[in-house]
């Protein structure tokens, strides 16, 4: 049993686990905040599917390449990427000429947890 | 059996349920509009705490009384209750001077499934 406790857990290092559902519990003002950016970063269109085309993309990773014909200009893709990578649902790579994006799989769960009813 | 077919289906008749898991396929344009205005209206501080205490009320139901001690004046307290209700994350019935306020199922589930990893 002891041995277990230096591996570090996969998944869980990215961002820390957020919050009880939202149905068990009120959230606290400093939870809220954290929470409230995240969801900020999902409240656009574009940002939304951008987002879900990193996410579904094959083997959750994609590049720029990728995904950018959501209909508006590269700079604009790359600033909603941006601000995606801020809020901390995406992570970004370069490998040689393109960088690859990938979701922050924590943070995915921690979001869906705190909107999962609570044995409602 | 056949005499449980006219009973009206509690949770389900809110919304109509949206959008397999991000992580399954890309969004389309028409639910990336649906779904991002569903998180803008979680986007704010105060709205998440509001909507978090509705949530977790007993019974899964609070009334304005209830809820409003979040730090803000109570005609902020109701433009964010308004803001949660055209969302369609609140659904709101008048009971004598009280106005209560109760969380759609469906309409959390629908964003907690958008947020599920799919099988990974």
């Amino acid at each position: 049993m002891s041995n277990t406790a230096s591996l570090p857990l996969l998944e869980t290092d990215e961002a820390a686990p957020c919050c009880p559902p939202l149905t068990s519990a009120p959230l606290s003002e400093e939870d809220s905040v954290r929470m409230a950016a995240m969801f900020k970063a999902l409240a656009d269109p574009v940002r939304l599917r951008l987002f879900s085309r990193v996410a579904s993309h094959e083997g959750g990773e994609a590049c720029v390449c990728d995904i950018q014909d959501v209909g508006v200009s590269q700079p604009t893709v790359s600033h909603h990427l941006k601000k995606l990578r801020e809020a901390g649902l995406l992570t970004s790579e370069r490998r040689g000429t393109w960088v690859y994006y990938r979701v922050a799989p924590s943070v995915l769960a921690g979001m869906a947890g705190l909107l999962t009813a609570a044995g409602r």
